[in-house]
């Protein structure tokens, strides 16, 4: 099945103990392109600015995304600045800089609107509703979005929130959406605002799946090393939906084993700077940190000796 | 094999969501003694004051622990008060006396001193040592520590750790006392100061096992409500130590299976106040949850798709 994604595509500054980059390639479709594609055909709708390098579409490109719905506008591409602390428990936004992506009023390409699977990555959710209307028949949609999105355009969330298969968010957003502290309740509570299954993200914690009977874990690769996690949660929606999409399936099976997919696919990402890993990861690499993380929790293999 | 476990008996005073509990039977020696008495002979040494009540000592006794190492002395028992925020997020100490605690100097009967596994639980460092040395030829021995005297009696706590087997600690304690804020650095680190084994608890997200040659997880058991946390480090030390008693067997697959015994039994400590719960659970609940458990990584199952 073909993926289609919404988001942005941006130019990041972004500084860890590891060193600084700047003006690295990066936005949520950019991060969620390189690794659904993996998987299955990928297309993205996105804006950028007349600053967009030609060699940054090319690494898009060659790595067998669909670019048809990315419009270049005179003006500057995204720009987003960051600093994380030594072991990323916190992050300071230096600067965020809209440019382009101010007056983005997604358009699918004709030939995109039969798209199966939607991801709606984290932009306005007034936005994310238009494209949902453009869309044909679409069988499977995701959504992610943010406190921004929770806290200041409630109503609109809520109405995308009754058309969606499945929420993608971290804890903190689901704290936040469900007025509640405790993940199970949280996760309780958003199933009955729409989505069949909900993901809950933590970070270096893992990522738990929530559908009807049945509440799983798929905990993160544990890495001594971690260089940049900005696009770890764009980059894990990438390899959940390229799965599915791939799997052409939504069954339980399904969907618990792109959680595998989306968390494999991220432990990568983390590794280097924006997209640098991202895109040269194979099947194989994957395949690798699968049995790894298998041994992860090999505790359980056993049965309980009582 | 026999397990001894040196540590508090106290007193607690308690407030979470759920209510207010005053002097509740608690501390380290407590929990720890009721959960591993469920698994092999176990032995407490502590101290209590005139205050402490017979039928707080017949509770621990009902479930075969035993208290031959348990002095009584004129004074007040260890008190300890403490409030919880409605997901507990935060712990605020709201008083702590340490009371007959405070000139404990842990005297092991001598019928005790063959004990094959120690548990030394969170006291003074050098109490610790003196501890290891009225100890015959212990197998095992296995030590809890806390930021207090990590950062006030360092040399204290490296002198013992050069002599135990494993350290159980958590997260926040294992970044301290290896100045390391990646998980894994610190428990390599740890690992060089003296124990073969190193476990980090997580709380909510489970703890993992650092071993030669394994990295690994046990996610703590999904809870909809807890209703109070105190105690559950302890009770997750007792069920692990208490299965490796069991075995009388300290090889990786037991100590894997410890940690899922361990697991377990947090996870009915935080059901209810106190030992309300822990001291009427039997290994039928826990299977019942182990069952629960490996369903919760099922996601890891299915060999990788490529």
């Amino acid at each position: 099945m073909k993926v289609l994604v919404v988001g942005s595509m941006a130019y990041d500054s972004v500084e860890t103990w590891a060193g600084k980059r700047d003006r690295a390639l990066g936005g949520s479709a950019t991060y969620f392109s390189l690794a659904a594609s993996l998987f299955a055909p990928t297309e993205v709708v996105a804006v950028v600015g007349d600053d967009f390098a030609a060699s940054d579409l090319a690494r898009l490109r060659d790595r067998g995304v669909g670019l048809a719905g990315v419009q270049q506008v005179p003006g500057e591409t995204f720009r987003w600045g960051g600093r994380y602390s030594r072991y990323f428990e916190t992050r300071e936004t230096l600067f965020t800089e809209l440019n382009v992506f101010s007056s983005f009023e997604p358009e699918i390409p004709a030939e995109l609107r039969d798209a199966e699977v939607v991801f709606l990555a984290n932009i306005h959710p007034r936005l994310q509703l238009s494209v949902l209307e453009q869309m044909t028949a679409p069988k499977f949609v995701a959504l992610d979005t943010m406190n921004f999105w929770i806290n200041g355009e409630r109503a609109h969330l809520e109405q995308v929130m009754k058309r969606i298969d499945l929420l993608l968010l971290n804890d903190e957003e689901a704290f936040a959406l469900s007025d509640s502290g405790n993940m199970l309740e949280a996760a309780k509570t958003i199933m009955t605002m729409g989505p069949d299954v909900v993901v809950i993200k933590r970070g270096e914690h893992g990522a738990w799946l929530f559908a009807k009977d049945h509440t799983g874990l798929v905990p993160a690769v544990p890495l001594a090393e971690v260089i940049d996690p900005t696009g770890a949660g764009d980059t894990f929606a990438g390899g959940f939906i390229g799965y599915l999409a791939r799997a052409e399936d939504f069954s339980l099976d399904s969907l618990k084993q792109a959680m595998v997919s989306g968390t494999l696919a991220a432990s990568y990402c983390v590794q280097d700077f924006s997209v640098d890993r991202l895109e040269i990861i194979t099947m194989n690499d994957l395949a690798v940190r699968h049995t790894r993380l298998r041994e992860v929790v090999s505790s359980l293999d056993a049965t309980f000796v009582s």
